[in-house]
Parts: C-alpha cells; structure tokens; sequence
C-alpha cells in the first residue's frame, strides 16, 4: 500500500511532518469507520465484493474502532492521515483484501464524508448548548420577573424596563442562532461519497444506500464540487461566530455588572476567578474569557474563506486546512454554551440596586414628553420643554419628582398634577406594545419562551 | 426641532463631521420615506393623529421624495442623518406638524426598519443576480456539451471530464448561494418598528398593520433586540463573502484558462483589456478584479463582526457602522454578478485545446487500475502495478497506448488485448454515478439545472 | 491613445464600469502629476526628450492639476484611471507630444509610485495626529496631577493609582504606534520609477535624480518586486489597526467613565449628542463610534491581505484593490485622531468620585499582605491571612479601617497599630518603582512625557 | 497556595476547564523558570530574601526544569497555569519559601514576561528561516542564471525575462520581512517585570539589574501599559501574514509551474505527493499547503486584534486568548520556512521550456514599440502601429519574426532592417537599468544578494 511506488525517492522528513494531517484528523475516525463499513456493505450488495470479504472488513474496522477507543491503536504520521491509518491497521489484521475497500473510493470523497458527518453531529449538540443557555436565561427571567433595571443606549440609562426583558432579548438572539445553525445543516446533510477522486466512480456504486446507511437526507449531484465544496464548515464557522458575538454581549453586560460601579449581579463564586495578589477580588474570568475567545471564532471563519480564496477546481491540498479551524470553532462554542448555562443559571440579582439604578437620573423624560404629546402638542415641542425641564432639575439639583407644579407650567401651561402620576412603574406599564417592557407584555414573552423551550411551539 | 436643546453648546465641527451618516445614509431616503409614511397612516387609524395630518404627512413626504430623486434636495450634515434631514424638510413644508410623525418612534426603531427593507430587497436582486450567472454557465455548458478537458486535482491533470460537467460545479455552488440568501432573508423580513428608542412604545400602534403595510412577513418581540439587532447585515454580508469566495475560484479558473499555457478559452474582448505598453496583450481583467474584490467582502464581514463585539445593550452609536460596509459588499456582489453573467455567456471555449490536454499525461492511469480491479486484485494492488506502467511509459517516452501488450502482461499477466479499449471516451463514459462525469449523468444535470433555472423544480 | 487599438470590440459598459477606477483614484492626481513632472524632467536630462518638450508637458500639467483644483476638470470613466485622464487631457492641450510622456514608464510603475508617494504622506500625517491625542493626554494628565483612582483588572476594583498615571499608559501605546508608523516609513519610502511594465526600462533613465526630484531615500532593486509589491500598504493597514485597537481602549473606557455608574468624567458638550427621543440623555457618540469604527480599520487590513493572497508575479488587476481600504484607513484614522485630540483635552475629571472610588471596596488588600511580608511571612501565606480578613470585613459590613486590632490579630500575631496607617495615598506612595503609579514615579514619566511631545527627546 | 481561600465554594469544573491554560502555557516552563531565578536572585541583591532562599529557590527551580524536560513533571489544570503549576511543585520540594518568590511580583508581569522572552526567541528563528529560504532562492539563481523566461502580467506572456531575476524577487520581499521582523523586536524587547499586578511593586526592587539578567534592552514606562501591552504578539502576526502571503505568492507560482500545461520545473519527489488513487500524478501537496496555511496566519492576526478591541485597562481575563494564536502562528511559518529552504533548494528548471515560452507569443512587442519611440515617434503612436502589426500577425498566424519588412513599411516608415535584430535575448539586455531584467543587472543583484545573505551588507 505504498502511494509512492512510482518515486524513486521518499518524502523528505520536513514534507512529511509537513503534510502529514493525523495528528488532528484521527479525531474522525468514528466516521471514517462507519463510512467505510457503509461503503463496504454497498459493494457487497452491488455484488463488487464478497459477503464474506465484507465481514471480514466490517469485523476487522470494529475492532480497530475498539482499539482507538481503548487508546491503544498507534497513530503514524508516515501514514499521513486517518485513513490510510486504520486503512494499513485493517491490512495488517485482514491482509490485502483490506486493499478491496479502495475500490469505487477516494480519499477526496472519504475525508469529505466524515468531515459532513462530523458537522452534523457538531451542529446537533451546539443547538443542544444554545437552548441550554436560553433555558438558563428563561429561568433567571422568571425568578426576578418583577425587578426593574435601567435599560440604557450609549451605555447612559435611557428607559426604565424590567431586568427579565433584557434577559429575553439575549433569547431572541439565540433562536435566530439555532435557526441558523439549522439552515446550516440542511446544506451539510448531503453525502459525497461516489464522487471518487473527482469525476465520480466507474462501478454501479448505490448512493441512495449509502445515504439511508449513514443518515443523509440529500446526495451531491456533482462529483468535481462535491469533492471541493468547503461551504458547509464556513457556513458553521459564519453561524458560530454570530453566537459567540452575541455570548460576547452578554460576557460584557456580567462583567459590567459585576463591577462595583454597577453592582446589579453577583456571579456565583463556582464561575468566579480569584486574584494571585489581590484577595479581595472576585473576577468575572468566564465571562471575560468568553468575550476574547470571540477573537478565535472569527479567525477561524476568516482563515478558512481565506484559504478558499481563488482555488481552482477541484481538490487542492489546500483543503486540508479545514479540519483544525473547524474543530477549534466546534470545541469553543460548546464550552463556552456550557458554562454559560452554568453562570448565567447561577447569578444573583441584586434587585434593589437595579430598581434604585432605574429612578435616578432623568429616566422618565421622555415619558413626561409623551405626556405632553398626548395633551395635544407633536413629539418634537413637547422635546425641547421637556429639555429645559431636565437642565432646570439638573441645575437645582433636584429629581423630576421634586420641581413644583408652578414650575412645570411655567415651561408648558399643559402640565397638570397628573404629571406626578409618572414613575418607573408608570413608564415601564405604558409600553405595552408586542415585544415591549411593561409587565403584561413580558409575561407573553416569558410564556413563548417557555413553549419554545418545552419544544412545544 | 434642535435635538440639542438641552446641551449650552453646539457640538464642535470636528465632532459633527465624525458622527454625521448623512452623506451615506441617504441612500436609505426612499425606505425612511415608504416607513414614514406607513407610521403616519398607522397613527391616524389608531386616532393618535388625525386624518387630516396624515394627508400633509404623506403627502409631503412623496413630494420630499421626488426632489430626492430630481437631485434638488440639499443634504446638510448639521442635520446628521437621513432621518433628520427628511423631517427638517417636511417641516419646512408643512410646518410643525411634521413632529407629530416621531409619535411614538425612535431613530432607533427607524433606522432599524430602514436597514431591514433595504436589504430585503438588496437579497433580492442577489438572487436574480446569481440566477443570470447560472444562466450563462448553463448556456455555455450547453453549448459545448460534448466537450472533453482534463479534470484537474493539485492542478495536475487527473481523469478526464466533461467541460459542461465543469462548469456545472460552479452552478451547483452558486444554488447553495440562493438558498443561504432565501434564509437571510427570513431572519431579515421582521418589523422592528413599534420597539421605540429600547422598550416599545407608550401607544396603542398597531404592528400588525405596519408589518402588512410595509411587506413583513413577522414582527420582532423584544424590543431592546429589535434596535441593536445587526445579525441581519453579518448574514447577508457572510453569504456574499461565499458567493464572492465561488466567484474568486471561476475567476482563477478563466485567468488560467486563458493564459497561453493553457489557451483553453478566449475572453470575448468586450470583457478583456489591453495594456499601456504592451500592445499585443490581451488581460482578463475582469476576472482578475473579481478574485481580487473578495478581499474587500471578507473585509466588510469581518468589520461589522468586529464592531458588534462586546456591545452592551440597547443601541450604541457604534452601530451607525452597520451601512458602508453592507452598502459595499452589496453593490460590489451585484456589480460582479452582472459582469460575470456577460463574460462567461460570451467565452470561446478552444475544445481542440482541452480535449487533446485531456488525452495527453496518464490521466487514464486510474481507469487501467480499474481495469484491474474488475478482473479481481484489489485496489491497492492494482494501483502499485499500474504505477509501475506510469514509470516505464515515462521513461520510454511513450503514452500508455504506445506500450505493448507483452510489456502489460510482464507487469500483471490479467493484462488482455481490451487494454487497449480504455479511451478518454470510455473512461468518461464509465463515471455513470449520480453526480459523475458521464454524458448521460451530465445530460441529467443539464436537464436538472435548466428545470431549476426555469422554476419548473 | 487607444489602448484597445488591437482589439476589433469595444468594451461592454458594464466591464467598463467594473475595471474604472478614476472614481477612487483621481485622488492621486498630485502624486501623479508631480511623478510626470520629475519624470518628463528626467527624461529631458538624459536627453530623451528634448528641453522645450519637457517645458511644454510640465506647464500643461501644471495647468492641469490648477483645473483638477478648481473642479473643473472633467474626470471620465471611460478613460479607466487617473494617468489615463490626466495623459488624455495633456494631448488636448498640447497635442501628441503628450504621447512622449509614456517613454519609459508604464501604468505599472507609475501607479505603484503614486501610491508610495501618498503613503508617505499619509504616515507623516497620521503622525503629527497621534501626537496631538498625546499632547492632550499629557495635558489631562498634567491637569489632574494629584487626583486618585482606583486601578482595575476585569473591571474590578484591584488598588488604588493616579489618574495621570492611567492616561500615561495611552501615551506609551501611541508612543509605539508613533514608532511602529515611522518604521512602515522606511519601506515605503522607496522608488519603483524605472521598473516599467515588469522587466525594467530599456532607457538609459536616471533613477538616482528622480528619486531625489520626488523625495526618495531608497530605489527599488527589483522590477518584478516593484510592480507587484503593496507591503507598504498592508503595513499601514495594520499599523492602523494597532493605533485604533488602542483608541478603541480609550473609546470604551470614556463610555464607562461617563456612564451614570462610573461617573468619572463629564464629555464635553462639543464632543457630546443628545437622543432625538429622550432630551435628558448626554451621549458619548464620537467615542462610542471610534470604537465601532476600528472594524472598518480591521477589515481594510484583511481585505488587502486577502486581495495579495497567491497572486502570481507580476502585476495582477486584483491589486487595483489596494486604494479604496487605504483611503479609508487614512481617513478614518485621521479623523479619530483629530476628534479624539479635541475630545481628550476638553474632558472634565470628576476627581471627587473618583478618589471615592479608589477608597471604598477592599483596594487596600494587597498593600496589608506587602505589610506582612515585610514583617517577614512569605507572601502566600500573608495573601490567606488578608483573604480571611477581607471575609471577615464583607461579612461584618465594615471597611479595613473599621476593624478592631484584636481581630486582626487574631488573624495574625505581627499585625500591629501601624497597619491602620495603610491609606489608599500610601499605597500609590509605596508603588515608587520605575513606571509605577507612586506620585513621584509619574513625575518623572510626566516630564518624559513633555520632552517627547517637545521633541528633546 | 489556595488563591480562593477567600470564598466557600470551589469554582466549578467547567469553570476550572474553560479557564485553564495550563495545557498551552506549559510551553512556556523554560521562560519562566528563568524569569523566576532572575527575580529571585534580585530579591537577594535587594536584601527581600536571603542568600540562602535564593539558593534554594534557584536550585529547586533547576530541577524543576529538568524534570519537565525529562517528561516527568505532571501538569495539573487544577492549577491553572505554568506559573501556579511550577509554584505548586516548588512548595513540594523547599516547602514555604517557595511562596517568597510571589514577593514583588504578580502572575500579570509575570507572563507578560514569559511571553516576551518566547517571541524574542521566536523572532530571532524567523528571521534564521527567513535567511534560509533567501539562500535557496539565491542557489537555484545563480544555478540558472542564464535561463530565460516569459514574464508575466495579469498572467499573460508579457515581456522575457531572467529566471534569476523572478526568483530575486522574492529575495526582496523576504528581505523587507526580515527587516519588518527586526523593527518589531525593538518594540518586544522591553522588560515588563515589576509592573507588578498593575501598579508597580511596593518593593525596592532592581529593574536594570533584571533587564541586564533576562537580555532585555529596555524597561517598560508605564506599569498598567506593562501588563495590558499584547502590541507584540500582534505586530509578530502582522509581520508573520506579510511573509506567509508572500510565500503564499511563490507556492502558487511552483504550483502553475509544476503543472503539465506550464510545466517549467519539476519539485523533488522528496518535496511532493502521490494520489491515493491516481498511480501517475505528482503532486506540489507542500506548495499547495503553504498557500493554503496562509489562511490560518491572517486568522490569527485578526483573532487577536478582535481579542484586544475595546478592553479597558488593564489586565483582563480575555488577554488569555494571546498564546494559542501565537504559537500557531510561529509553528506554522518556522515549519513553512524550513520545508520551502528544503523545496526551493532542489527545484529543477527545465529551462528549454522556458525559453521556448519567452519566445512564443508576441513578448517583443513592447521592445518594437520602443524601437519605433528611439526613431522619433511618441510613444503612443509607436503602440498604435505595434498593436496593428501584431493583428496581423495574429491573422497571418505568423510570428513577428516571419513578417516581412515591406509589411512593417506599410505600417510605419521607421521600420528598417535592424528591427529583426530585436530578440528575446536583446530584450532582456536592454532593460540594463537598476533592478531590471537585463544579465549585468541581474549580476550585481545576485551579487547583493549574496552579500546579504553572507551578511557583508
């Protein structure tokens, strides 16, 4: 089984080291295995091998499946990837009918195979993470469904809204992801197997069998792409950057929180980081940690369009380059998804804080403008008295609450004891539009959440 | 109308120039205008304005438009942005009842609505876009059907395929291309109108009559996601930057192609170009320029992930960079769309050239190991005698047909007179696997990509 | 001057449109007219041309560049770029011998002048504009010599420091971005003029003349190298992307320091916006949006290392590519900068919260362990003696000061009345190392500081 | 050593896992274990610690060096990190003291200074790797340094150049990297020591003496700068993107060369690949990855640029993410660099071929154009005639050569019988200006370059 049997002369060990790829690649030796016992049964069945030349392979990948699972399979890199490893291991074991299972086969489709299947599963358990993390931001929003909080705009407080709205636009983010990840994996679940090394196989190989044996629901239609298509892991990496972007929100928003400025959370001590000289604190290194690692997704996703960038058809070795990105990508959005749904599940509001933070300040502004509209005068009039009534209050140092009623008509002959009507709790029931904070409006949300969640919408 | 009303001082210029989109959001006039005036209409159906108003309204936003497009309307970056410079004009016009029409919005909201109808319909166009390239890949497949040209791997010759077979990977790319903009545009086709300046609005409006007015097909739910959901310009801008990356390998390919090594094809000269100094040139610019423009397109997707990085919630003025980079990719995308359509319809393909490429080297190497396997060695065996035969005719000078049969049959005595049999013909005939090279299967396709083209599939 | 003069076809609009660049590049005019001038000079000097003809093209240049800078001149898509435009309009006005010009020099060396030469001018720009963001940093720092703060890691509260020590930390990143810029100098300060299409010119050119003429300190010694090289431009790119990484720093800590929770510092209302909705809002907007802003800076860098990507020698279409990101980067940059100086230097410090600030929490923690290692217990163990006392205090809801010395004897033996002469200013104080925040130690940087802005050092 | 004696709860294992770095900075053990025997050996001078703990400290250290050499040390991700794992393992063996070596120190300049000291070390092999490929470069032109061939623009047969004279192109562009490498080292190359955890220490600690120690050539200025400052780590990636895009150039250049249809070199089987299923294909498979690696460099750039974008001073948890990209980075490019030194090295040049293609086509075009300009036409006329004689010949199917002169006549006067003197060879000679394509041109470059490489220069 030496592919250089038509060189006078061996790789060099720098090239070898160079291009060998089982170092990372071993890591697809369940669906190389399982792509090759499929592949071997439809030979059997198109009557391309025997029965018992299928047993034979079928017993003998079972057992080098075993062997790698119990660790004690040696990997080569002279082998150069997992393929012709467990395909020389299955040699030894066997003898040369192993050399059978190349037939009607190439590496070009086989590695694009497990690296479909492989995707797949990836894409499974990141949807699985998400709903996690919204299951955790669900809970949370429920526990303190009442507390209010500031929301802000250009980090200054803005309106008053209720801390389990927030909570749920971090929901609303996250069902966009797992949507898109489920696009995603429309275009992953075609299998490429019988596109051989490029322009498909000269035997009458059954691609419908193997798509029902491996568990794909569409077959590729055209060999040359079907060996050269990278999209679906840039398609992966594109969607997993999109949700560590907004985890990278939310790693902010924690880590604001927690200052001592802020002050609205505590992030339990389980998720919290201690200092080698200092200690007193208590960091919020997960959450900060998620916000850099951000960093990586995007290079991955980036590194791999890159390397697409101006290839020719069909395969180039290029191509190689998909594997570490990807599974770099896969590995650090589930983690950070776990432990999300950890912290996030386990943090300590500190509501009164948060209600106080949301009656500072000049909040109800623009509530008191509304007020004036709905007395009669455009939003734009009603703008600039409003204007002048919070540098008044700012001059005297006093809160909305506390400037006189005469005051008040002096800058609009509109305003009326009612005006004193207007609080937090005023203001946040007023926006009872669909998707809006006051109260009856986030049970409504609250609810479809937990539908969601519960699978039942 | 003086946003500033509050502040003892103006902004300095310095400042009003860095924070001004006027002179790029402008291009947003007849989506701000269209929205406008749907808000205005709703407001007069739920009795916040009066029919009377809405009449002015409307009516003088239409005329505002109109001056837009005669080119008469002077945009004033005092005025910031889009937003603000229409409704300083339609005060002008109509006087101060143009501020009723910020009832119960935000530029928030506003913008956010802005954006989305902009690149519903900026998804459109790419899709008609992609279907013209499509067009003319097919066009041309067609029309060289029997074509035959070396299929290449590592840029080495390798099997022999069929040119249609070729471009009809491209077609296959470009399809995964419309269904992942046909996704963005579901996750883009969502009103954010109604969400106020961060948590909704304190009025009875009805989002359900501005979705059906304006074209949406859903409404947002949470209105602090609503005004700082960007996820929509990422995803248009990460599908373009795979179609871009598609668009980047056809460019390579007829850059090749047309080099005097290959001489494969002929740009018509309606898409060439000539040098300064060197009058016997003939550049394919075109193609050139597009692999080159994918940089710019990784670039835009890259930047606006950059800026959405870390943001707390709600709005941030950081978001103002969501525009130049998507107007960018979008007119950069449909601009090489449009020019691919023309240069690759009007390619001459030189098939004299590819067919004797396709004859010439050893691609026929792998069909004799076939061979071989069918008459009942494994594959890997026949892979090391067929190396061998490659070795000799290499160094005897001679193609695989020009060698004798005794010189096959000292190298395996399962050598036959039928040796002789295996041609380009019958190699490419052989790949008769869904998705192979083979006439008939490429028929298929053809047929199949003309369905879809057509909308018939 | 018809370069398409061999070619039987014009070309289509759209590829015309597609490949004109004098929309971007037109901006090169005085790069490119300076480079004609020197270069007609040149040629005259080596007595290629004669005098009176070198007389006649550098006054209808000259007269040119005037009509560019009154807007008059008419820019034409059709004649693709800038040198053609330019070349075209000489021949108007002084007929054929325009034609001249173009001896020994092709579009390949002239473009890769002009840019060099705008570069250039770009770096010593973006220089003095770093230095002014400095100057106002230092003058802040200056301003507020004595005022206290606390010092953060993961945004907690870690030990008390000196504001001027804190805005001294920017002046060291820009201090590097400064060097890093003048290094980008070197390489970009080289002539490519005399390497023509590809190959060099078949003149007997003096580049040692026109180097001095337009202001070189090196000559390329390659030809190939110097039409295709654009390193120059990718390493303003990412000298770029370090400058604004850093001014994004400063972006995001404004924006918390002037959050209602910080409270730190007051924007200047020249540097400040207001919300079209909520008039009680001060907006930090320009440094919210520098910060947003470093995307665009981050993605002009990858689209132009994406663009250079396996482009073979020599000059490719694709690097047309390599103007517009520049453009924009110098912009962008130039801007920020600007902005910032003026934003910088007209900040308010609230010094009163901020020395607060620096009290409260547990600052003082790490200053109580230094105190029990100088009393002669390995640091680790003094670090878990004040982890207990921190406890202690959070539980009793009591600063260090409150508590009693028997309980902190109880904790440790070598506690004594000394301890309570630990305040946040002896802390600083104690800091009093090279680059540390002990008043005398920012000294000594604050007058290093004035010697580099004043250029003594 | 428990840093969490402060809290109750242990953090979580996910939360241990996801922050761990232990498992990348391990690579580090030999920078800190030196950093660390340097600091203790200061305390000592400073009279912070005896002699005697000096002694025991430096000894335990040593062998803990050897012990991770030997791959005896067992690195535990309970602790976190190198520093807290090499910590812990000298408690097991000197017991207390070990916990004097945190005096003055802190884990944020500590590994700001591991770090430091690693890409010092990193850029001085880069920079060795880059010589390396240089000298190949050098021997294959001088080893060929007759041998003609097309050059190339837009990939189109251009103008006949000197081998030489391409493959010192790429000598320039690896030069300009080394000096790029060189001005980044400046900028590693200061000691961050004794910023402490962010402040500074509050010991009399000796930072020159520490700088004379570790090899540092200068001290940082500004302690919170000092431990926030990754400017290094992403000026060795910036500089690292500019060399691998560069290689990147030259990897497709041998992958076209190496192809049947240009078929100008062949690479050494011990630099190439065979197919798993196509006996007769050799394939560049180390040019193609190289190309293709590039993708992973400009990753790690922008990863760590996102990473840093918009962090508040001073040490986050999120300047973790610095190491893996690092790393990746300096493996990749020193691993590329050594397998191309091996690949250029043991190219062969099959230069019939290339001559043979120099010759083809109309490459004298430009030279006949020139030769009209040196008879008095401008040289825009001069184009317009070359570009007519080279339709006809295009039509006539003839060379320029087979043309006779009564057909020059009729397109130009000037023409007379020495226009046949103009040849491929007296082309490239023509071209004799500095950095041109002609012999003696090319002469004194290699002989620079040689100087260089021998380091006279």
């Amino acid at each position: 089984m030496n592919l250089r049997s038509r060189f006078q002369k061996d790789a060099s060990e720098l090239a070898k080291q160079y291009t060998a790829s089982v170092l990372f690649d071993q890591r697809l030796y369940r669906e190389d295995i399982a792509g090759s016992i499929a592949h071997s049964k439809m030979l059997a069945r198109q009557g391309i091998i025997t029965e018992k030349e299928v047993e034979l392979i079928t017993s003998g990948l079972a057992s080098i499946r075993e062997e790698i699972e119990r660790g004690e399979f040696q990997f080569n890199s002279e082998l150069e990837d997992i393929h012709m490893n467990i395909e020389a291991r299955l040699t030894e074991r066997i003898g040369e009918i192993a050399g059978k299972l190349h037939t009607a086969r190439s590496r070009n489709d086989q590695v694009a195979l497990d690296l479909r299947m492989f995707t797949k599963e990836a894409i499974g358990e990141t949807i699985g993470g998400i709903k996690k993390v919204q299951g955790a931001l669900l809970y949370m929003a429920e526990a303190n469904k009442g507390a209010l909080m500031p929301g802000y705009t250009h980090l200054q407080r803005a309106q008053p809204i209720l801390f389990a709205h927030h909570l749920l636009a971090y929901f609303e983010m996250l069902e966009r992801d797992i949507s898109r990840f489920r696009d995603c994996l429309k275009r992953t679940d075609v299998l490429p197997l019988g596109s051989g090394a490029l322009a498909g196989v000269p035997y009458p190989v059954d691609r419908d069998f193997l798509a029902r044996e491996l568990g794909f629901s569409q077959i590729s239609q055209n060999s040359l792409d079907a060996v050269s298509d990278r999209d679906f892991v840039i398609e992966y990496e594109a969607a997993a950057s999109l949700t560590m972007m907004h985890l990278s929100r939310l790693g902010e928003e924690l880590t604001l929180w927690s200052s001592a400025e802020f002050g609205f959370i505590d992030i339990d001590e389980a998720y919290a980081s201690s200092s080698s000289i200092m200690p007193q604190k208590k960091n919020p290194d997960v959450a900060e940690l998620a916000r850099g690692k951000v960093g990586r997704i995007f290079g991955n996703l980036l590194g791999m369009l890159t390397t697409m960038k101006g290839l020719p058809l069909s395969y180039n070795r290029d191509l190689q380059e998909d594997k570490e990105g990807l599974f770099d990508s896969v590995d650090t959005l589930l983690a950070t998804l776990r432990v999300f749904a950890g912290m996030v599940g386990t943090l300590t509001l500190n509501s009164a804080r948060t209600s106080q933070a949301a009656g500072e300040s000049y909040v109800l502004a623009t509530d008191i403008a509304d007020y004036l509209v709905k007395k009669g005068i455009p939003f734009r009039d009603a703008y600039g008295v409003v204007g002048k009534l919070v540098n008044y209050a700012i001059d005297q140092g006093k809160s909305l609450h506390e400037i006189g009623l005469d005051q008040y008509r002096r800058l609009s002959p509109l305003f009326a004891e009612d005006v004193y009507a207007i609080t937090i709790e005023s203001s946040v029931a007023a926006r009872s539009v669909l998707g809006g904070t006051a109260p009856e409006q986030v049970d409504i949300q609250l609810s479809r959440a937990r539908s969601i969640i519960e699978g039942t919408q």
